[in-house]
């Protein structure tokens, strides 16, 4: 078999066989098949596309390329979550607790942030003492006592994606629907649970610009789990603006408890809802997506959901007291209010800038190496169709020093956009598959 | 400006700016931008197409990528032609003196041989002292004094095209039309003659499969070659067939010899007139293809066309007297010949098949240190339409040794086919554009 003669088959538009999908993605893993060759393959995909057939072999081949977590030594459902990256988006802290106190299995692996986008392990660890490098046994024996764990990747968890999407990046062959589809899913067969829900977003700051790509994306994502014996759910929702009202570290660990305390309503706790309903009802723990919300919200009212959180941290060695009492967590010594200067509805919030904006006052990485500061970010005060008067504070900036914290002052007032009129929203959830 | 971007563009169907294109190729040639790029860039190309203008643009781009030859010191209208290759293609060797005894220029720069397909430079070595390793300087003055000389190519011509083919090469994109075009005409433009003369070959065994697809190909080279301000014409010629009847370099240049003289007719004299009479009609020297024909013709049989051919070999340090008497050029030592299996029409001489085995006696490189043996060959005595008894020779094998012949033999019975009927064959000159 020669990569050559597999690229001119894929560019004259026809199917790859299995072999040919298990050949190629095994060989570009060990660094025979060169990047020079991959890349002219990866762009004939996305030209030509691929069938179900063609990307279920890619994701299953990409799954195999490295270690494979078997969850079977842990009891009952385990149900995991994708989200395709968002501002903000603090989700996993306020829906595996949530779940798990509703009894279902979460024995999740999490990432750390990259540029504008924050990573679940880096909040989690804002919790004094809190550890996500847990040995597979104290993972497996977490779950099975605690019903949840969250632990960092293990290092070669499909290796053929991490060399791919370096690639695809640089080549102009990240946005194609089987290339997408057999990254994420890959990942998740991988780390073996039963039950995926993803969180797909559409807008400006995501891969997919209009919401019929995203739905698209959502069906392929889906359809390809289920063919590959998953049972799969996607909600697909709206990225104009950053989830929730905080962005940074131990700012968006606070926002989540204060959701699992059932003291903050709006987007966050809808999407949390909508995602753990799938995740009840594709577990079969309730029939419908009403009885699972209720279910929810009772976890939520009487504060098992929160309980469930403590219970995590303190598990993998976190001060569990914050939870209750997150004045506890890490605080920045200087928050500086943004006063608006106009009056008018807010119309637009740059929700890349906003991360950006985290990150410079050191709340994400640059760089892969470079160190987090927990403490700092942004708590929005206005957010997409609010009024404000000129003065008003539309946000307040948590910063390590005053020179920082004015920086982002300015920074941060251009993230924001306002008109005169009314501002008409489309809904925040779009759609659940 | 980035490459990623760049490539998205293409990728997206949009046309790359004159300013993108120089970027592209400067930077690819100078080792900044990486093959994986070069790669991915080059299959979007393929599969989105490029307008008139980005073709032109690329051509220019790569023609300028190193050394450019000025013929400005050649008194005169300097002519040149390429041919898209093919087995026993000994065109240049017949067209070059014939054309130059019309008086038009000639200061032509030829390849060698790789794989199958042979060179003219390995072939007119054949005659012993010949030297194509000239400085500009002679090469100019040969031009001046006899009207005709043939250099290798300078090492720095066009090195984007080296690059880029090499890439190509490995990663599925050779046949693309722009990619295609760009590569032959930036080394024609390069090469700085007045008149250029185009020679593509369909069917089996070039990269034009079908009439159609190589008249689309033909056409893009000519009009981008009157874009870049030379004056153009292309032939379009099958290649079912090697071309004559000799493959391996001395028996090629017997072949050619012959041909000069006058002694033998058929598809090499019949290509030779059509593309000496575009050259000529291009140049002006007459207004119609049939005086340019006859004027060819009194060339030949003049002997003046052949007198050419010594005068260059002598001018460039070979023993000219070989021309008047080919048996001075090198002999193999054995000579064996392939009697017919069965009786039958020829109905297929597998073109690619013929140049290996002329290749394997040792007149071919596999790989560029290989070196060439100049005696040896094959010499067909049967073609397409021909009939053979069973016994009767279909062709002869020039070899070093009786082993090396007896393998030959096996190899090139298996080049033919037979059928009991008659062959109805297209005809060879297909159309001149």
């Amino acid at each position: 078999m020669r990569m050559t003669d597999l690229i001119a088959k894929k560019r004259d538009g026809e199917a790859l066989t299995t072999e040919e999908i298990r050949y190629m993605i095994s060989e570009y893993t060990a660094g025979i098949i060169p990047d020079y060759q991959m890349s002219a393959m990866c762009m004939a995909i996305l030209l030509r596309g691929m069938d179900d057939r063609e990307v279920l072999d890619l994701t299953l081949a990409m799954q195999h390329s490295g270690d494979i977590l078997d969850l079977s030594p842990i009891q009952g459902i385990k149900a995991d979550k994708h989200s395709t990256g968002g501002v903000g988006d603090k989700t996993s802290l306020v829906l595996c607790p949530m779940v798990a106190a509703c009894g279902l299995k979460i024995a999740k692996m999490s990432g750390r942030g990259l540029g504008h986008t924050g990573g679940t392990i880096d909040k989690l660890e804002s919790f004094p003492g809190f550890s996500t490098a847990l040995t597979e046994e104290q993972f497996f024996e977490n779950v099975n006592r605690h019903g949840i764990a969250i632990m960092g990747q293990t290092a070669n968890l499909v290796p053929a994606d991490k060399k791919l999407y370096a690639l695809r990046d640089v080549t102009g062959t990240v946005p194609s629907i089987p290339l997408i589809v057999s990254s994420i899913m890959s990942k998740k067969l991988a780390s073996g649970a039963d039950v995926i829900v993803l969180d797909v977003k559409c807008g400006d700051g995501s891969f997919m610009k209009t919401p019929e790509d995203a739905e698209e994306l959502a069906r392929n994502l889906t359809r390809i789990g289920r063919l590959a014996g998953k049972r799969c759910a996607a909600i697909i929702t709206d990225m104009d603006q950053p989830l929730g009202f905080a962005v940074g570290n131990a700012l968006e660990v606070r926002e989540a408890i204060s959701v699992l305390k059932g003291e903050q309503e709006g987007d966050l706790l809808r999407l949390c809802l909508a995602l753990g309903s799938c995740m009840l009802t594709e577990a079969e723990f309730v029939s419908t997506r009403e009885e699972a919300e209720k279910m929810l919200l009772d976890a939520v009212h009487s504060g098992r959901a929160l309980d469930k959180l403590a219970e995590m941290v303190s598990a993998q060695g976190g001060d569990s007291s914050a939870v209750y009492h997150p004045e506890l967590l890490p605080q920045a010594p200087v928050v500086m209010e943004v006063p608006a200067e106009r009056s008018g509805v807010v119309s637009r919030i740059h929700a890349e800038a906003v991360g950006l904006v985290s990150m410079k006052l050191g709340g994400g990485r640059a760089t892969k190496e470079d160190v987090i500061d927990p403490r700092v970010g942004v708590v929005l005060h206005r957010k997409l169709g609010d009024s404000v008067a000129r003065g008003e504070s539309i946000a307040a900036i948590h910063a390590a020093d005053e020179e920082s914290a004015r920086a982002a002052v300015e920074m941060l007032r251009s993230c924001y956009e306002f008109s005169d009129s009314s501002v008409i929203r489309p809904p925040f959830i779009r759609k659940i598959l």
